[in-house]
């Protein structure tokens, strides 16, 4: 087989990261843009633009798009975007005709837990649940080696298991959603609720690792909601490996540690099943365009 | 194709139910007996004195069993059995050996599950969740048209999602698992605060039936928080079709109605996601044997 490179397209609300990757899943050039939020079209033209940019410099065969929201199983239809100016737009064949290769469009989390099953953290696991900490609670479900999307590509919204019922609201409608307790919008509000002044995530995780006691509580609260919602998923899923991904996941131990004892205080039947490892993802912020690439490349039937 | 008869065993803590499946599902002759759960040789013999009992009136093919317990992926060993004289026991070779057929061994809900997906109320979705509503909450995964066993075999304990965190305790070790909130067993707990005089719940059932409001209330609280454990089974699983099976389920609408309303509340995103049916089971208490036939068969590359 001739080694083979495709461009993955990671889009986030706020930032395009996206690069030329390798069979191996290695990153051989990378881009990152702001995401234009204002209108579709500036959208699309942005996600083209980075495209073209990368494909002129290396021979390319596809195109992974990962994207914040909810994409139809057959990968056509962006049906929804909380953050970005789509609604029910054909996306994958606007991008295909414009760039004149095979594209595939997929959720964002989706791409970033295909990235760590194929290449990363649950790379020797047929059976691998992908936990997605960034401002919510996104999700990948790997089941017998294949990435499973559901009936109408809506699986993995891991972060609207409801883990207190009537508890806090969630912008999704419902209330007591998972997100709403192990995200890094949860840790924003339990920074405050410290008293530290933390206008981002990662304020939290650096005064944490410089010894703050009150960031170190945060984050530990953190995790360990992140260890309720993982114990269910385990319940229902069995997996091999819960890796825990997403920005919020690079306070590391701080918020693992925690994460791995509350999911074996919660854990059903313990001693009597299956325990999976819980784990840090291992490709950190390039795990959705890696991912996203290498779906495309899988769409060749390579 | 020959038509091919298989036998289903389905082994519960009080009863082994036992049947002649055909291939559209039918239960050609039918066995029901008391689950002997002294010993472990006693179970076995039961098992296979059943099996052979039916063998002898019809011509059969092979022999599955569902039974109430944690069986390995490989179908091989029962690793345990909260109410049966079963710890890790080569169930499936010992059956073989006696029987001289094939055999198939997998858990209960799983078996139930499956004759639902093939037979019963979910017979055309590739992607179905089975609740099975007993004493607690088992159930079945099927995603792309496969029944789904997880790494290990222990997929679909789906009862010990945690709805309230740190919640009631639950025999499982753990607290605030769904089973303790939207089971038979939280039924006759609610039937005894409402002060209602329910040795069980079929009596609960029956006095709703009848029109008794403290018994309609009662089956509205279970199945209000069977809704939000299917809101999360959902959130996580996007199924076309959850399907609510088990002995309480007995109590039909009065159960199921509450329960899709109260799923329809919890539910995220509503009205920018899909929405699968929340529906009753179609095979009753047959469904684990029929299942378990079924797989048998399945087994055997049919």
């Amino acid at each position: 087989m001739n080694p083979s490179l495709a461009v993955g397209i990671d889009i986030g609300g706020t930032k395009i990261a996206a690069g030329v990757v390798d069979t191996d899943g290695r990153v051989l050039a990378r881009r990152d843009i702001a995401t234009p939020v204002g209108d579709r079209q500036s959208l699309v033209d942005a996600i083209i633009g980075v495209a073209r940019d990368l494909a002129s410099e290396h021979s390319v065969d596809a195109v992974g798009v990962g994207v914040a929201g909810l994409v139809d199983r057959a990968g056509e239809i962006v049906r929804f975007a909380a953050h970005l100016p789509l609604r029910d737009e054909p996306l994958r064949r606007e991008l295909a005709n414009a760039l004149e290769l095979p594209v595939v469009v997929d959720n964002d989390a989706n791409a970033g837990g295909w990235a760590e099953a194929r290449f990363g953290a649950a790379r020797d696991a047929q059976d691998a649940v992908f936990v997605a900490v960034g401002t919510g609670i996104g999700g990948a479900i790997i089941i017998d080696g294949q990435l499973r999307r559901g009936w109408q590509g809506a699986s993995g919204e891991i972060g609207h298991l409801i883990v207190e019922r009537d508890g806090r609201p969630c912008p999704c409608g419902s209330r007591g959603c998972w997100e709403q307790y192990g995200s890094g919008r949860a840790l924003l509000r339990a920074a405050e609720a410290a008293g530290l002044e933390a206008p981002h995530g990662a304020v939290v995780t650096a005064a944490a690792a410089a010894g703050d006691e009150r960031a170190r509580a945060v984050l530990r609260d953190i995790g360990e909601w992140i260890g309720v919602g993982i114990a269910g998923l385990v319940a229902v899923l069995d997996p091999e490996v819960v890796v825990v991904g997403g920005g919020v996941s690079a306070a590391g131990d701080l918020l693992i540690e925690p994460a791995r004892a509350s999911f074996r205080t919660y854990l059903t039947a313990k001693g009597r099943r299956p325990e999976p490892s819980v784990v840090l993802a291992a490709l950190g912020p390039d795990a959705g365009l890696i991912g996203a690439a290498d779906l495309a490349r899988a769409g060749l039937g390579a």
